[in-house]
């Protein structure tokens, strides 16, 4: 596969960077642009990697973290899990007769998104409950990975793997080649993801925080099964992704990047802590190449975390600007 | 430190022994008699790990969890977490004169641990509360590397972390010697565990699954912080388990270790996978060199998983003829 093999020359790249000085010359983010993000990017690296400096950061202590929607791959039309639900909708409809006429349903067979979002809390949550319960994690696992190698995205044409942000994969090849341990923070769900995470951006199962669901322990025909409930458990948003941070990874981040207010406290928590920190946002200002919203959009909305980010210097990503291919795709 | 020099002496055999025939001589899990358990182990790996075998297992699927009282370290005469939230009830005791006559701090402050234990749950709770909650988590991981570091064993007169069993270093070096992820799934704290985990066992904090309590994200003059909140979140024993397997690991394990009924879910979710599984129950028997006690304990009781591990023909570790070194300091 094409994307894979970028991945594996990223990574070729990242370790010469990362190595000893003869390969200096070698750039760990060829898809970065010379400016302010790339070089806080390498600033930071060298500095908290610097045996004896000032601002080095043991081995153990090189956490980053990410949010994956709108950070790591696209979030528009819509958020891809959404759209893997109108899709199961879709799928199961020739068993339920009713939804045909009955709401969300019914604005979910003409994929009328807008009819659907009308709907409410309770619409989404019921479309949730019979795509992604009422089922064995395993067998929901496969549902998720046979979607993510079929479906296709309406403007791209591609498989939404493929919508991965390019110079966000040279970044965590790049930070992974220096001993930090990179982790997703979503608020997706995070059965959602796990199943294709390891190979689309190196992250595996056990690193990927998100949201989730309860799931339940039983005996099925003898055999112990786990089964998801339609009850939510945990929300990986806002406030709760620093209590997503504590409870998976156990240490605070050094280095974090998000692109909306959703992804706020997770950077305040991460420049809570002492020494040299990173935060970054990803800023969505490529209407041509990708897609240009922030403050006023309903999904990834970025308003109080720019102003804070701009207020406290933090990294801000023009997305326009900071970055010469968005996909991988574009360096065929 | 003494251990620190087994566990890379462990790491060098254990890499041998997954490496060429030519290292084939050196056992990798010298402190394991011959016998059932040792064969069943080395086999085990050996078939997994044989590229074009019938029972291959691919490396991202193999994942080994590890109870942790009672499988990896000792856990009487009462589990080390409630002789740390003793001692805590002890350090704090001057700020709190109303506790000398108040159970269930008067039967701590005693040391009287059937007086403690008679409180009930209530009491129990109350303890664990003042101990354990009501301060940032950073906090309480300081309190908790501090109290490691120094407390000591009343028996052994030694520190707890030096109360880990050789045998279960040995195997865990030799499975990640052969790219098993290990985990440890335990009832305990899970942030009691974190902070040492990776020095002593090698497992790093985010593949530590335990349970936990609410924490919750506040700003402390200005300053974003995580508190633990005096209210239980998850009970990660029993059924309890498999559900946190689930949503920190995110896979079904092919390999578990356990060696109480806490244990026997994970040990029936592990077995209820495809392929070939191990499933493995520490057995104490040696009164002598550690201690005796299954199915009557108050600690560690293993009964109905004894049952079924005998019936279902797991690995039952008898530790009195199995185990020929039990910590690593007898070494020496």
């Amino acid at each position: 596969m094409l994307r894979r093999g970028f991945l594996a020359l990223g990574t070729a790249a990242g370790l010469m960077a990362g190595g000893a000085g003869a390969f200096a010359q070698v750039d760990p983010l060829p898809s970065w642009n010379d400016g302010a993000p790339k070089k806080a990017i390498l600033d930071f690296v060298s500095r908290t990697t610097a045996a004896g400096g000032a601002d080095f950061v043991p081995v153990d202590q090189r956490i980053a973290t990410f949010d994956n929607d709108g950070t790591l791959w696209t979030e528009q039309p819509v958020y891809f899990q959404f759209a893997f639900a109108i899709d199961r909708v879709k799928a199961l409809a020739p068993q339920h007769p009713d939804w045909k006429d009955r709401e969300p349903f019914k604005s979910a067979l003409a994929s009328d998104i807008a009819g659907v979002v009308a709907s409410g809390e309770k619409g989404l949550l019921e479309i949730m409950a019979v795509t992604h319960t009422g089922m064995p994690v395993e067998a929901f696992s496969r549902i998720a990975s046979e979607w993510i190698a079929t479906a296709q995205h309406p403007r791209f044409k591609r498989p939404y793997v493929e919508l991965v942000y390019q110079p966000m994969l040279e970044l965590m090849t790049f930070l992974r080649a220096n001993r930090f341990k990179t982790f997703i923070v979503s608020g997706g769900g995070v059965e959602f993801m796990r199943p294709w995470t390891e190979k689309v951006y190196g992250i595996p199962p056990e690193q990927v925080v998100g949201s989730s669901g309860v799931v339940k322990f039983e005996l099925r025909d003898g055999k112990p099964v786990l089964i998801k409930e339609p009850e939510v458990e945990f929300i990986d948003d806002g406030p709760g992704k620093p209590v997503g941070i504590n409870r998976f990874i156990g240490r605070r981040p050094v280095f974090a990047f998000g692109n909306s207010d959703g992804d706020q406290q997770m950077l305040e928590y991460t420049a809570g802590g002492e020494g040299l920190r990173f935060m970054g946002l990803v800023h969505h200002t490529d209407a041509a190449r990708e897609y240009a919203y922030d403050r006023q959009s309903h999904i990834g909305r970025l308003d109080k975390a720019l102003d804070e980010a701009i207020q406290r210097r933090w990294t801000v990503v023009d997305m326009k600007a900071d970055w010469n291919t968005i996909y991988p795709f574009e360096k065929k």
